[in-house]
């Protein structure tokens, strides 16, 4: 790594005074944010025998990341991104987006029937399913509207949650469908499948068969436990790199034909209106973006000196290839180091050592996948696309940060 | 992959009469498994709007993982390994082994300090702590008594958790404890340094200062999000590989010095007393092993046919070389397939496709890791170290296939 913060010296001699006196060991508080009102703790942990074991274990009392609602939409939610480290997304902590709730489904009774342009149309038990051969992978799922408000209307008051928050990443556990496809001997001439899904919008969307030869796969596992109801539970479609809503949850049925469907879901929703009048359609792959999630409103820098900005990168084209930070509002951009493996279609933890003398910052970040695709101002974007497009917001954005260390949100306007 | 599973002509019909009719859309029970009492759903939910976001997602009440305690030890709880895939253990089921509860720590008032022969005695809040140049690692951590009833009375009803279930893995965040040591000056002449935890027993271990500049870290998040208190938050000593005690839970005190401290959890407990009357003393590295996860006990396998044998590998020297699996005990072995990419110190989990023809079959595993280790006969270990040692057990084990498709734990004796 490279130079670590400069400790003040009054730090230092506290540390100090601390291990003569034994001071900071009684109790007394510190520096530092406790949540309000903070939790009762004992004034000293080594006097007090702990907690027992229990059957499942708890978060800190101090620390209550929540998803919020996306607005006034009540079928979502977001993730904390200000609250989280490395890549994983605690499963209770997966954004939401559903059109009709979460249905409550058993899994014994719960199958998959794929039929259409196929030798045998079967229908699968989820314990089918499961007695496949298995692969493990991680991924990221990304709504096709986030960062929707930030794009239309950025407002200096958004937190990462708001700003990117339909994203979460999770290792996943399922089945190639080039299996099953395999298994029902799909037809040459199939080339679009339909995947429907178990809730009550019996969500459906088209899909072409290329991607189930590619890298498409039948989960039921994140994170090492069966998928969470609001992630598809028992069974979801995942096509890595796609707009979240394809990636059918709760799916019931695959039907192979030869022409998408044109469902609700691909024509009066998950279209971009363009500004020339026609619409984008099918724009299934999410494009490079970033977010940097510290620091981030609503922080503010305590002090001068380094700081660490961290935050996630991902591309719905493959790996990650290069992240790019700024902390002059453009001007100048670094290579940002990767604190993970870039894996295709899959979030890299990026970080870059900043030290801030106590002006004003805007801090930036810019991914650019091994497709080559390089993360959009926002001015591209909208001269590309106009504003009244509703899906694939990938704009550079960031932070400002004040001379007081406030931090609120920041986008090119 | 290879030879998917055969389906028959059975299914095959009753999946093309569903299609059909429709039926299993109705909510007709199928074949399967669900717990008891099976929790109420409606008979289509298509039917009925499903439930609505929520600041955390819940299990499905159909999946009830637990931690179980661990025979008469009131401290610990063991990792449901035979109801997890992939790799990571989600936290609320991480395994637990404390020695006097988990304390209630206030992160506003936790410190790290670091003293003894260093420069510059230096005591760390979170906050600061937090500040440094992060890495994020995927690493297991496993007691170092994981697997003692196994290995000592092996009892055919055991379960993959009561086997092996004292081994968890996540994806951690944190500072090179190399950072640290840099920050505080740490003197040339400093060979070892002891670990103090904050919890009621005050736990101490001694670790040479060599891992320090290897691959040791002060972490704070597991999975993304801060640590569980049962696993140390806000801040424990991470080393990568070694056993489980050593990696200090809610540290805060590193004292460097010149010698062990020979503190009682080096001395009279985490040592192993040898045959000759000897005892081994800071065995560090956890050795090479794997258990088989599915099928395990209780399984019964339902069918004859192909089954995908699945478990993880893991070793505290490195990466997982090689993963050999037996179906007849032990006469011939079979390279496994990773399911994911070997990291060093980390799990990987591994798959061997199996045609179950209606036999007798003894299920094995075997790891070797990249430093050549090779997991032992339980036989190999016993004439080795006796019967009397306490930690350190990594036989080869697996599992009985009865002809009634009946799983259950097998132990050489």
């Amino acid at each position: 790594m490279t130079t670590p913060p400069k400790l003040t010296r009054r730090e230092m001699l506290a540390g100090t005074a601390g291990l003569v006196g034994g001071a900071m060991l009684t109790g007394l508080p510190l520096e530092g944010q406790a949540p309000e009102p903070a939790p009762a703790v004992p004034p000293d942990a080594t006097k007090l025998q702990g907690a027992p074991t229990a059957p499942l274990g708890a978060r800190s009392p101090f620390e209550a990341p929540t998803r919020a609602p996306s607005g006034a939409t009540t079928g979502s939610s977001l993730t904390p991104l200000q609250d989280l480290s490395g890549t994983i997304t605690p499963s209770d902590l997966h954004f939401e987006r559903h059109h009709a709730g979460i249905p409550a489904l058993d899994p014994a009774r719960h199958t998959l029937t794929i039929h259409g342009l196929v030798d045998r149309p079967l229908t699968f038990t989820v314990d089918d399913i499961r007695r496949f051969p298995q692969v493990v992978r991680t991924h990221f799922v990304e709504c096709a509207g986030n960062g929707r408000a930030a794009f239309r209307a950025p407002k200096p008051e958004m937190t990462a949650q708001q700003v990117a928050g339909m994203l979460s990443t999770s290792e996943y556990t399922g089945v190639p469908l080039a299996t099953l496809f395999r298994e029902v001997g799909v037809r040459p001439e199939a080339s679009w499948f339909l995947a429907e899904g178990g809730d009550a919008c019996v969500m459906t969307r088209s899909v072409p068969v290329a991607k189930a030869w590619d890298d498409a796969l039948i989960v039921w596992a994140q994170n090492g436990e069966p998928l969470r109801p609001a992630q598809g539970y028992p069974l979801r479609l995942l096509l890595p790199g796609w707009e979240g809503n394809i990636n059918v949850k709760w799916v019931r049925r695959l039907e192979l034909g030869t022409r998408p469907w044109m469902t609700r879901w691909e024509t009066s929703k998950y279209t971009d209106p363009m500004p020339d009048g026609t619409a984008r359609q099918f724009t299934f792959e999410l494009d490079a973006k970033s977010v940097i999630t510290s620091p981030s409103h609503p922080d503010t820098l305590a002090r001068k000196g380094w700081h660490a900005i961290s935050g996630l990168a991902w591309s719905g084209r493959g790996r990650i290839a290069r992240v790019e930070v700024s902390t002059d509002r453009g001007a100048t951009w670094h290579d940002a180091e990767f604190l993970s493996r870039p894996e295709p279609k899959s979030p890299v933890r990026f970080q870059y050592l900043w030290e801030w003398t106590g002006r004003e910052a805007t801090l930036l970040s810019r991914a650019t996948d091994e497709a080559g695709f390089v993360q959009p101002t926002r001015t591209a974007l909208i001269a590309e696309r106009g504003l009244g497009t509703d899906y694939h917001f990938n704009p550079v954005l960031g932070w400002q940060v004040a001379r007081s260390g406030q931090v609120t949100f920041f986008a090119e306007t």
